[in-house]
Order: C-alpha cells, then structure tokens, then sequence
C-alpha cells in the first residue's frame, strides 16, 4: 500500500491555533496517490453487492465520486442544508458548538440499495453517523465506511458502535496521535 | 452516447420562482451515467498531456476527481474562501448581485502542468473563467474545460472566448432554451 501518511500535509495552527490541520490536497494532488486511493477503498468493499456510495459535501466527494464508478455504484451526494432542489431527507449532528445539519434527495436510494460511505475523514465520527442515518431514512443498508483517514485520538469507532452498531469501518491511514479536532 | 439529457431533472421554481433548474444528481445517481459520463468527458481530452484537473466546490468535485483518475492526472480542488489550509491564490468573479471567490493552493501546479478545468455545469461562464484565471496563476496552461451540462441560451461562449480567447470547451449536453440563470 502507498505510504498515504508522507503525503499528507500537516499545517499547524490552522482553521485556529493549537491545531494541527492534516491536508489531504497534497494526496489529491499525486496522481498515483489519488488513483491508488480510490482503488484501495474500493477494493476493501468489492463483492460486496454495493450499489450506492454516499459521501458528504465537499471533500467527501472527492473520494466518494470515484469510488462509485469503481465499485459500479451511483453516488448520492450528501449535502448541507439549502442545496438539494428536491425532497430531502435531514440529520442534524453535533459540533464542538451548537449543531450542523446534511441532507440527501428522499429518492436517492430505496430498500433494494447497499449504500457505501466514503470521506475523506474521519474524526469524532458525528458526521458518519448522521450520514448512515439519512441512508437509512431511505429504507437501504448501510454496507460500511471508508475514509482515507482516521484520527483515532479522538476515538472515532467509540461514537460509531454505541450508535450503528457492528459496522465495517476502514481507513487507509490512522493517527493516533493529536490535537483535539 | 448516452442521452444524459432524460437523465436529468428539471426541478421548476427553484431556488426561485421562474427558475427551471438542471438537477444533475438524477445522473450521478446512475451508475452507468455517472461511470459513462466521466469516461465521455476524458475521452474528449485525452492524449493531450494533461497533467492536473481542477474541479470547484462543491459539485465540481463529483466529476472532476473521477476525470483526473481516467486521465491519470492530480487533483486541483477549487475552493470558497477560506476553506483551503496552505497559500492560496485567489480570483474574483461577478455573480448576478455582487461578487464571489474562489482560492487554489498556490503549490497545486507549477509551469510544467496542463491543466483541465472539470464541471457540471457552465452557465454564464464566470465561473469557468475564475477558474481558468487560477489555474494560470500557478504558471500553468489551460488545456481546456470540460463539462456535463452548457446552458447554451446564457452564451458561455461569448464571455469565455472574450477573456480567454480560443479554448476547446467541451460539453455533453446543451441546453438551447431556459430561464435565465
């Protein structure tokens, strides 16, 4: 597997100081690292009947786009309220202060559907469990998560179990150690 | 080529009334739409050295990493102000009522990239002239654009050809009659 990890830009006291902010563009960036990426998520999931891969505005379409063809799904974005023209479904979720909400089109998946999320990152794990919900508001399965990057210091898979259960949950790059998110 | 144009929706009235919006999300969900339409729009620009694609948030995303994998080129993302860690450069474009931004990281291409801006649509073309205006800043060249959808009726073409003089832009779908953005 590609040495993901060398390729991510740390940048110091970014979006506020005391943080140490992982740029994933420099991964992106590489065509190899970017192309590898996508097929090592994708592989990780193959055979498994995926037919949707949901990924969460704006960096999780980067990955989640490519993904889907790879695996030979469509992909339902997942977006920030205000955005869909359609129905949607809404799941609001936690931040650091007050509350952020993602919504998806009602018809972007049906019971028959095995959904995939994909992202970029993975971090407290309130992002991922909003977005597994809203798949499931559609009446589909959720098959798994993957992300390029986990910051496991912030014990992301405790979030993840008491809410969703025993998931498949992989990422190609773990960070055990940190400042908070 | 597949007819992309049954695949998308018109969703009428929105965001406002006398708006007929173009809701692409009826494609991507389509896993040979999404998979056809992202190999039709490299197919155009293939051959060509192109090295970098640039992609603006956030539905940019969605075609241009997949576009860039095809091509095995890197991934430039395109982005509002603020959301981007390192150096930007950063252009400013007009929009019906005042102004817009959007920021590349300046290490994102050097002289020696061939760039190709993806999107999922071009509209008035002030977007795709932004982003040209970026990908230029780096020292790189433009090679060309690629999009999903033209709205034809607005004249993309005057303003692109205006500012950016003869560039191949591409487009799977045009639209000849609609409202006004």
């Amino acid at each position: 597997m590609l040495d993901y990890e060398k390729l991510i830009r740390d940048v110091y006291d970014w979006p506020k100081p005391g943080i140490d902010f992982k740029d994933i563009t420099t991964v992106i960036n590489n065509p190899d690292a970017l192309c590898q990426s996508v097929k090592d998520l994708a592989d990780h999931f193959r055979g498994q009947g995926i037919t949707k891969v949901m990924g969460a505005e704006a960096r999780g379409f980067i990955f989640g786009a490519p993904v889907a063809i790879e695996l030979g799904a469509g992909f339902i974005p997942c977006r920030k309220p205000g955005k869909l023209p359609w129905k949607t479904y809404s799941e609001s979720y936690e931040l650091e202060y007050g509350t952020d909400s993602l919504e998806i089109h009602m018809d972007s998946a049906t019971p028959d559907d095995k959904i995939l999320l994909v992202d970029d990152l993975i971090a407290t794990g309130g992002t991922a469990v909003a977005e597994a919900r809203l798949a499931m508001k559609t009446g589909a399965s959720v098959a798994g998560m993957g992300f390029l990057l986990s910051l496991d210091y912030l014990n992301p898979m405790r979030k993840v179990r008491q809410e969703l259960g025993d998931i498949d949950v992989f990422s190609l790059v773990h960070v055990t150690e940190g400042s908070e998110e």
